[in-house]
């Protein structure tokens, strides 16, 4: 297959669901051959997550996951990109303050990447952020959320520890990065 | 918030739309202090992926992924689990063959992680398998698929040019494991 090949174009679509969350999607495209094919797309307004330490933690959260069944997920701090007007970087700031209490000096973007190129247009906004300082924010009445200071000298267990992509992605740039 | 306050058991919930991959449920949950949630919660049967290399190259293709109207999406071979019965080694091992025409000898788990933790219960299961030998198989006729046979020499490379997450996940623990 050429690159040609690939190329395809949009031609319609049906809106299954529109949810708080996602919007359900059916939509047709079209190759450059003249195939048809019909994609089920869960359109999401992405989300922005955060790498946060200091000098002796990575800080992490458990909270609930129902998708999952999991009352105790642990992954890092982040949140959708649900307020009009603010970049990705300014979702994890508000997002840091909200559940682990601390503002950032330093800000550095780690990569964008896709949740699950299959089926949904997810982006994921992850970021570094190193010089804390305590800020309070009022949390979000509907998280239950531990904060959770883990040891920075020992990263591989909590890549080990936790299953989240996101959290993977960003504790494994960590470790290379201190490499 | 303690760890009982997590707790939460499922009340019920409707099917919004059954799909050839996803179906898109909204469940209710109650939390131990009798608070109820509803979550959009899209069903997913999982995925097996293959981090698989020889001496010089790793093995990525580029295809066409419609969500994100991206017709050269640059991944590591993988697949759903949608053979009755198959587990993710043999689902990997299937995709190994269909996409990159290759068999190999020995496989190892990486780790097992949730793509989209606030709305999926989809699971990836990552493999590497090394020991390659040629294995004709029939293409997946729908799949327009470029092998791109990457420098194993240039990992840091290949996971700049990714945007995938089980991509960035596994070439990162490769060039951990290869450190």
């Amino acid at each position: 297959m050429s690159a040609a090949d690939r190329r395809f174009e949009a031609l319609d679509g049906r809106t299954i669901y529109e949810g708080r969350i996602v919007t359900l999607r059916v939509e047709r495209f079209r190759f450059a051959d003249g195939d048809e094919v019909e994609r089920e797309i869960v359109r999401h307004q992405g989300a922005a997550a955060v790498v946060v330490h200091d000098e002796e933690h990575v800080y992490l959260v458990r909270q609930p996951r129902e998708a999952l069944n999991d009352p105790d997920f642990l992954e890092i701090p982040a949140g959708r990109l649900d307020q009009e007007g603010e970049s990705p970087q300014e979702a994890a700031e508000r997002e840091l303050a909200e559940e682990i209490g601390k503002a950032a000096a330093t800000w550095e973007p780690i990569c964008t990447y896709v949740s699950s190129a299959g089926m949904s247009d997810e982006l994921v906004h992850l970021f570094h952020a190193t010089g804390l300082s305590d800020r309070s924010a009022d949390a979000d009445e509907n998280e239950r959320i531990e904060i959770v200071p883990w040891p920075l000298a020992d990263l591989d267990g909590a890549i080990a520890a936790t299953r989240d992509a996101k959290t993977i992605i960003g504790l494994q740039w960590l470790r290379q990065r201190r490499a």
